[in-house]
């Protein structure tokens, strides 16, 4: 490790991942020595504030990540491919939020707190995880751990802020407009999304599934190093700004009581358990937005299937589903002298 | 049948859902001749419409169901219990949209597409089922016809309506109070509801479901006359004001591919089928308030299970979930000589 730091990038510096990334390199006190911005030509020139200084954002080339130690990239699968493997030839290691690697098996695809020992061996190129699969597996993996999972039946309620700063706004005029009664308009998803729910995260499969679904089916597996783990996932567009919800079923190989289930999961790495319905006490987006960690909550028995669990888990999907998850991996790169 | 119409009440009439029943009513022209509108002495002496007329609404009291031939009751299980079996005594028949008498196994839980010969021999009690259990059996009856049921695991997605009107006044509240950047109040919800999603609907019981998961399990089991069938549900308010939506995953008996589901589907009585998503037609509550039928989508393969399916349920839970379903029941009385 330098003693003085990394030579960092943010790869997308301007989105709704990217500029979180700089937020989370900056609280949680990252050995940053240099940070570079890089977004496309659009939005070169803008200034960006990390700590106590204006970083520019830099329209990104080919040779830009000369000497770059880390880079994080939030800028959609064709950046990735393209300049994702040039920065790794020139010695960069890169954490890649984009889904163009995460199912490669030769890149590790990497919840710090699931499977961090998949970054051993990496090859400068790490793939951050689809946002609903990683809170879902960082709930899961105590119960995993213990119990072993046969099948998961997962529904989603994600934030706008999923597709991006775009669709924030989207949602927020949206509901201007609806309370001065003017129309609605939309260009971001293809129905208007305020009042509704769009049963439709990415494009649209051969097999009738979304992108989204299928990639929790295959994340998941992945993640866990078991292609036998059965997936069903329905992820559905909700209008809330921050923190995508999660209805989780899963059927254990082993019984599990609500009550052990709720005990691991108070010790477990990066969960937080609310637990106390009859409190009105349960995992909501509101609350979720702004923190790190995993909130999992009505965790009960499935009266349907044995050894079944059915559970509420919300995480802030900028955060740990996408920003924080990049950086916790670079911290471990940086604390195993992986970099 | 009386050849001039019959004497029909509606008790709660100034709620979402009484309100409601009087305009479908109307819509279909049911053969009333005369309209009597009830509701607690707060509301007496509103008029309200139907037809050319001004009804006024009276404060229901024991004797005031005395003559009346249909009553629709939807104010409330209290209501129901203290006033229907009185209205019973006296000759009429009650459709009751409240929970008092939905698990009572002398009376009839009734919806009209799935399980009408169980009108037969009714005592004049005949209940009405929950809102988000209607939408799902209807769509569920065809699939089941013909390949049984072993499993189903819902997580819903519902409207604020379904609380009545002062939830739909809420979330307008707390969306206009959010535009003006003031602090949102409430006192339907135990939390916010504008930009969040609540996994809350009813009380919660001691084995951790709430009350409306509970309904789903049994009232689902009753209608299809199947205690075998296995149910685990997960509820969930959303920021919509009408519509609720289903995630329904089935394991089913035998084989029945997502072609022919949408071939059955496509036939039944009560159902839309709107799957063609690579064109983004899917079912979504803008666009099921105001219709009666349930609408079906996101047909596919569970790739998880052997028979299974997955698909997204949508129906406006004011009128097909209460209202119409209830109107639906006395048309049938009148039709088959059962008043």
């Amino acid at each position: 490790m330098s003693s003085e730091g990394y030579h960092v990038a943010v790869v997308g510096a301007t989105g709704a991942v990217g500029t979180m990334m700089i937020r989370i390199l900056e609280e949680r006190n990252f050995p940053v020595r240099s940070l570079r911005l890089f977004a496309s030509s659009r939005s070169a020139g803008k200034r960006l504030k990390f700590k106590d200084t204006e970083i520019p954002v830099e329209e990104l080339k080919e040779s830009s990540l000369r000497g770059v130690e880390i880079a994080l990239f939030s800028a959609g699968a064709s950046v990735s491919r393209t300049f994702g493997p040039v920065a790794v030839s020139s010695g960069c290691v890169v954490v890649d939020n984009s889904s163009a690697f995460r199912m490669n098996p030769e890149i590790p695809l990497v919840v710090p707190e699931v499977n961090p020992h998949s970054l051993k061996n990496h090859r400068g190129l790490i793939s951050n995880p689809n946002c609903s699969t990683i809170q879902m597996v960082v709930a899961l993996k105590p119960i995993r751990d213990v119990a072993g999972i046969k099948r998961i039946v997962v529904t989603t309620f994600q934030a706008v802020s999923g597709t991006g700063q775009r669709a924030v706004v989207e949602l927020e005029q949206q509901v201007k407009a609806w309370v001065k009664g003017e129309s609605m308009e939309r260009s971001v998803y293809p129905h208007q999304i305020a009042f509704n729910c769009l049963p439709h995260i990415g494009s649209f499969l051969d097999n009738g599934y979304t992108e989204e679904e299928m990639k929790m089916v295959n994340e998941t597996r992945k993640i866990f190093e078991d292609p036998s783990i059965a997936v069903s996932a329905t992820t559905v567009r909700v209008p809330v700004f921050y923190g995508h919800s999660e209805s989780v079923n899963v059927e254990l190989k082993s019984p599990l009581s609500p009550e052990e289930a709720r005990n691991l999961l108070a010790k477990a790495e990066g969960v937080t358990v609310i637990d106390d319905p009859k409190n009105n006490l349960y995992p909501m987006p509101i609350h979720a937005a702004g923190q790190d960690k995993t909130m999992v909550g009505r965790i009960r028995k499935d009266l349907s299937v044995e050894h079944g669990l059915s559970m509420w888990i919300v995480a802030d999907n900028v955060r740990k589903g996408a920003a924080t998850n990049a950086v916790q991996i670079a911290e471990i790169l940086v604390r195993d002298g992986m970099i």
